[in-house]
């Protein structure tokens, strides 16, 4: 059998439409703030049986439907541009981060799996009906499959909506990341094991053999191959023509794990996923490398796939309101409560914590690949699918507002005290107005990884105007920066340093504050809270004399 | 229908395999300075049922024949892969510069195709059964077929073999880069022309009208796409996401291109190609965005092609001595004649005409792609593919010593008259003899693009030897460099200066001369005949008191 010069045709324009579709409708949603792939999900709706489907039906036909030899390339591609896309994914997961991120990144990853799974696991389990169970054989599948998809993260999505909100390299950004990560390692995991247990491999591997085998391969992979290649890379890259050798290398690995996983049962994403972490996690992957796999792999096979989503399925037809409302209502609760009592139990505010839980909340691109798994293995229904996939986009969707707006709050209830960080305290013995606030400047700009030039520019401009020198032996020089959230650093001196103080005295506790230039009642609402905080010459004087930071720190925190 | 789970096993091991074989032989064989392409292809044969699949025919079986659904989607694959090589291939020609390359390359090209073309043309029609006809009711189409087939030019292959000989960026590189771009051109729209004969599309076109219209798409690709693309290009890449947007464009506007001609029944990669060409020409397009494009198609897709072709045929079975030694010796005969005549007739000498007719004679990837088309239509039988394919090889393989011999034998014959250009003549003012030679040196390195510093410091190295004044009025300061050709400038001062000469008078005519360091004897050879052509005082005075360029370089060269 081979195709004919009209499947050719066909094939060449399917795929020129599809990619066609997926950019425009993608670039038009990017205007609005949204990943690339939400667009390119609702180009698939539009495309297909759902709305020109439904008002062209001729058309859809002819294009999309007109082959079975057409067909079979199509799955063929777009099965190849998912796995290339969980490699690519993988390569962008660094466990390193994860772990250097510690104890709130463990609670939050931990509690954003647990939490949502049990809550889906139990919903699923009880009222299997209203979740749109198809095959009740398959009962705890369908139960666990639900947990897991629930608990699920996209990476590449949370990623694109901190970059957005301007959050990507703040404290709050690296343990999302790094919690997202963590989670998306862990529901693929338990993904594979269900795969496993409905057992829809055709080599003979029971249930238990391939659990086993499935552990080490990820045993294998994490704990050889991932120093393998590690050792093999640079030495490969010397020997070949590059970067194509390398190219090279990195896609037979991972396709190769990839028809292992399939191989045993376990979907070949899996694998494609897990040899891409292994090789990303080497320090000689080139960027350059990197940057050829990953843009002609997103730019080109993922929208492929993502368009093919909405072709499957009419998304009108198979809407049943009470299975989206149910899924969406056990998403938001799941994964909010999860990720925000992780949070909030590793030290963050009720505001950090829910914002956290909301950027945790996007399912995007990965909720849809394990959803089309589930649907392709016949573990769900349609009806269920179409809820996944509306759930997938609503929650990615709703992110970054939600996210904006706790944050937000989180900022407005912010108290001076919670800007105090041990770590930007210090002593010194510079005691000149000029020469102090540039230290402060020098020290902030250290901390907080700001420009030194333009926050001392800015700092001084506001000086000039008139001294921020208050009376009990305070000052307080200020600045509001392109920032998204305040930093205060103090420098301790116990001569003092005279900062033209109302009261005449020299200054001993010096306060730098930088507030977000696009929220001035912060700066205010400090700088009264200072005020009221350090009300008398005596606190202050206390303050200065105390000679271990600690010290310090605790008497700060504990003035009203 | 649908992909199993098996197929898809099956289908991730073959590509996985498919890559690793194919960049395994293609690196090895790189050490021996052959192009990646020829190691491909190689791999696909040993991968296919000429070796492996003759050795272990159970294995070649499972792995490549195990399922209908495994192959036709391979064959999609590769189909995409060489139709997006194509697009590729079309990227890289730029034919500014092979219009800018003048008469010669004209000639070249025109040869170069014309002459191939009717050897091939007339051998087929008058020797069909000795040449492998299948079909006799396509006597015309075949013999067509071969004359295109002999006439095509390899334009990767032929870049990379003048890479590796150091000569891409001499006046010969550029001559047979430009001729080899047109040559392409013109080889695949003539191409095009018999597969719209040979009528294989079910659209209904007769080969009329399939003409017709596939004149005004190329009038309309390279008059009005190509200046659409140019203005749209940089819009483009602002509203969208770079380099996403413009990947995505180029794709779209490549397939769509495809889909067409194969729609008009004629094949979908020249379709590619013509609108690569189109989109390549434009300024606007970066070269980060050619370089994603091109590394991942030349290093993940194009390998899948190339490794296929050995999969589809025994050549070891399919080989036939009679008709493999008749494509090898025309294809020999066609093209270095022709191309030789035609550069020997733009005006190089017969060496360099040999050199450059080598050159052209890679057949490589292009004659391939040719092939496998026409052996998919039913155009020529197997044994005829298997001829192309080894002549294919053996042309590009012989090519690199081919073209390296017949250069050095053209350094070898060359005369001193024959480095005299008009161009690097020059009149001056200067007197002193070590200014001269830095004047000298600075104009050689601008014409030559070498490097100035060190040409100077060699030049002064060895004038501080012993001066290079010679009697007659004449000097010819020299140096040895690392360059493939020789290189002469000529400063004439009228007045003469002081080059410390053996009878002690003024230099008045003096000559650069730069040796390729690799061939000390050009040196010496070049010197003597400078002693011998300019043998009297007079000869020398005359030339110095000419006053045009044009006069002079004539006298010169009539000198024997």
């Amino acid at each position: 059998m081979s195709l004919s010069s009209q499947d050719i045709t066909i094939f060449l324009l399917c795929v020129a439409v599809m990619l066609f579709f997926s950019r425009t409708i993608g670039e038009l949603l990017r205007k609005w703030k949204q990943p690339i792939v939400i667009g390119e999900i609702i180009a698939g709706i539009i495309l297909g049986p759902t709305l020109i489907g439904a008002l062209f039906p001729e058309l859809f036909k002819n294009l999309f439907q007109s082959s079975s030899n057409v067909n079979i390339v199509l799955q063929g591609i777009t099965f190849l541009a998912v796995v290339m896309l969980l490699l690519v994914s993988g390569l962008e997961v660094d466990l390193t981060l994860a772990i250097r991120q510690g104890k709130t990144a463990s609670l939050i990853s931990l509690m954003g799996i647990l939490f949502p799974f049990v809550v889906g696991f139990l919903s699923a389990w009880y009222f299997p009906q209203q979740l749109g169970i198809s095959n009740s054989e398959l009962h705890i599948e369908f139960a666990l499959f639900v947990g897991t998809a629930l608990s699920i993260t996209a990476l590449p999505v949370v990623a694109r909506t901190l970059m957005d909100l301007n959050i990507f390299k703040t404290e709050i950004g690296f343990l999302i990341i790094a919690s997202a990560m963590v989670n998306d390692l862990i529901g693929w995991i338990i993904f594979s094991f269900i795969l496993a247990m409905i057992g829809k491999n055709s080599q003979g591997f029971n249930f238990g053999s391939t659990i086993v085998v499935l552990t080490i391969f990820i045993a294998f992979v994490f704990l050889i191959l991932r120093k393998v290649i590690d050792f093999i890379l640079p030495r490969f890259e010397k020997i070949t023509t590059y970067p194509g050798g390398v190219l090279n290398l990195i896609l037979v690995i991972g396709l190769a794990g990839a028809a292992f996983t399939e191989w045993i049962g376990v979907h070949a994403i899996f694998g494609a996923f897990i040899i891409g972490i292994a090789i990303g996690d080497s320090a000689h992957l080139k960027e350059e490398t990197r940057e050829i796999i990953q843009q002609f792999i997103t730019n080109i096979f993922a929208p492929l796939f993502f368009v093919s989503i909405g072709l499957r399925v009419n998304f009108i037809q198979n809407f049943d309101i009470g299975i989206v409302a149910l899924f969406l209502i056990l998403a938001f609760v799941g994964k909010v409560i999860g990720c925000g009592l992780g949070a909030y139990w590793g030290g963050m505010n009720r505001e950090d914590s829910l914002a956290i839980g909301f950027g945790m909340n996007s399912r995007g691109a990965m909720e849809i690949v394990l959803g089309t798994l589930a649907y392709q293995t016949g573990l769900i229904q349609e009806k269920v699918f179409v809820a996944l996939v509306i759930m997938a986009l609503i929650t990615s969707i709703s992110s970054a507002p939600l996210m904006s707006y706790f944050l937000k709050r989180s900022k407005r209830k912010l108290n001076f005290s919670d800007l105090l960080k041990k770590e930007n305290i210090f002593f010194t013995d510079v005691n000149n107005k000029k020469e102090i606030i540039r230290e402060l400047c020098m020290f902030a700009s250290q901390k907080s990884k700001l420009n030194f030039e333009h926050m001392y520019k800015e700092v001084c401009k506001r000086e000039e105007q008139m001294s921020t020198g208050l009376i009990n032996h305070l000052a307080i020089p200020h600045a509001r920066l392109k920032i998204q959230y305040p930093f205060v650093a103090v420098a301790l001196n116990k001569e003092g340093v005279d900062f033209d103080s109302l009261d005449g005295e020299k200054s001993k506790v010096i306060f730098l504050l930088l507030t977000p230039q696009s929220e001035p009642e912060i700066q205010l609402k400090m700088l009264a809270e200072v005020s009221k905080k350090f009300s008398t010459k005596e606190i202050v004087d206390e303050l200065s004399n105390e000679s271990s930071i600690d010290e310090i720190i605790l008497k700060m925190k504990q003035l009203s």
